[in-house]
């Protein structure tokens, strides 16, 4: 029978864990509030207890059917050490959550705790779309745009687990502020939240685009809606996109150059575009990529997993150190 | 007694090889013509005669005293393999270089060979500014802007070995042309040459300017002479190197908020200055690194080694490998 594993994805609303089997299927799923101030003692206790009542729930024991549990989490982590440096959303520092965590699971079974940025590009590796790759790179288009970079065979994470931020490369000297004080980041031209800006920019100055009709109040505008406009070929979105997608192939094509992965993956909301978001950059990467005349290419993918990314990635940590 | 090495650095212009210690000190050295074109045969030989006759002619026997020899060769290298895949400028593909010298070296000396850029980082790492570093990465500022990764402990080279081309990371759309095909790209703005350029245009327009004493002959303008206009407190140098080191500062910060790598270290022309140039660069840095208010932070640093980086870092190839 397949080994078994429990990955934990820590968020700051939910705590969802899952079993999943080692070829990275989820078996079953539980989640519970995170309930956030709470000390780390109570938090571990809750994450013990999730797992507990998963099992028991699904008609597994802990103690005789999981191999390993895995937990991945927003901030610093070292996952050598299994200490998280650094939680800024949970208030914690130098939190030492294997050891806590190995007082209320047993010694039978493993610990390991990872980012959850990183946690997302090991399911992609073990499961998704860079399966079996030895270098691969992922990037997610959300609220900003995160990175996230699996070399040689491992997750890289930088000094003090701090690299990785592909969305603090400046691509537009002078251009857009930047949260992080720069100008002109990736993160302010590809990030979901850019592309609601031009959408809702050109909105406002083209009260006839057809974006009217497919979203009428605009404070609801996503990152779907200039796409629907595009698809609809309406001109004022077709121009968005158009303009958001050059710049995010800028971004990714200096990824490219920089660490030509063998897979460059993107996950995050915009990517929900899938094929469409692949098929407008593939024209400028092949254009511009600087080993576009290599036998072999950097692939540029989608993610494979979505919500359920990090239960996925955290339960691999058990099975990548079996 | 201390092990030695040879290492071989293969120039298009010269081989040159030297016997060198453990600790990455230079024993002796010898150079001779590289000759090109010549068939990968005679080459062979040659590299095979320059090692034979450096070990003789300084008292030293190569098969006694000669633990291992590691080349340095431009082009695309897989170190594993043992094979050169590319090199364009000796005209030499799927060039089994390993395979071929241990015929000539015989089987009691171990052979190695890497890319020559990723060769001086190794001495770097092993004996220079980076040493000791797990995560290193180097920027070299020359004709072009190069790059080279130590990461987790070794070489990151990139699918195909076509990585760590971080001068053609765009930091300016629709900027400057650059022979790559993109616009904009870090290295029209920071390599040698751009700053050459730089100096050339400041010194046209302003025919008053002290660079024309430094420089009177505006076709010997080199890297160094802004940075000299610039010591004697002339305004249109000043304005030269600003220029310069803001654009070569955003490019850096870029790297390292994608890296963050222990140390960064910076080689080629440019980097004759120094701690200069650590100190025009370092406000900018400090200003706009993602990390700036971690516990510890990438060290911005000069290369240690210059001409003999490559003979340095070849030869340590066998000491890593040890």
């Amino acid at each position: 029978m397949s080994k078994l594993y429990i990955g934990v994805d820590l968020g700051g609303t939910n705590i969802r864990a899952g079993i999943v089997n080692e070829e990275g299927t989820i078996l079953c799923k539980k989640s519970i509030k995170t309930n956030l101030p709470k000390p780390e003692a109570v938090l571990e206790k809750d994450i013990f207890e999730l797992c507990d009542s998963l099992c028991f729930e699904n008609g597994y024991d802990l103690h005789s059917d999981i191999e390993a549990v895995g937990i991945g989490t927003p901030g610093s982590v070292d996952g050598i050490r299994g200490i998280v440096w650094s939680n800024v959303n949970f208030g914690y520092k130098n939190w030492k959550i294997v050891e806590n965590l190995k007082g209320l699971f047993g010694d039978d079974i493993k610990l390991y705790v990872e980012n959850d940025a990183n946690a997302a590009v090991i399911a992609e590796v073990a499961a998704g779309s860079a399966k079996g790759c030895n270098d691969a790179l992922m990037i997610t288009l959300g609220t900003g745009v995160g990175g996230g970079a699996y070399l040689g065979g491992k997750i890289y994470a930088g000094y003090n687990y701090a690299g990785l931020e592909v969305g603090h490369m400046v691509i537009r000297v002078n251009g857009k502020p930047c949260n992080c004080g720069r100008k002109g980041c990736f993160e302010r031209y590809a990030a979901a939240t850019a592309l609601i800006e031009l959408t809702k920019e050109a909105m406002e100055n083209n009260p006839d685009s057809a974006l009217w009709k497919i979203c009428p109040d605009i404070s609801r505008v996503n990152a779907k809606t200039a796409f629907d406009g595009w698809r609809e070929s309406d001109p004022v979105a077709t121009e968005v996109v158009n303009t958001y997608i050059k710049d995010l192939a800028r971004g990714i094509i200096n990824l490219v150059n920089i660490f030509q992965p063998e897979i460059l993956t993107i996950g995050g909301g915009v990517s929900n575009e899938k094929d469409t978001l692949i098929a407008l950059l593939k024209p400028y990467i092949d254009e511009e990529d600087y080993a576009r005349n290599a036998r072999e290419r950097t692939k540029i993918v989608i993610a494979k997993f979505r919500n359920d990314a990090g239960i996925i990635g955290a339960a691999m940590l058990g099975v990548n150190n079996a």
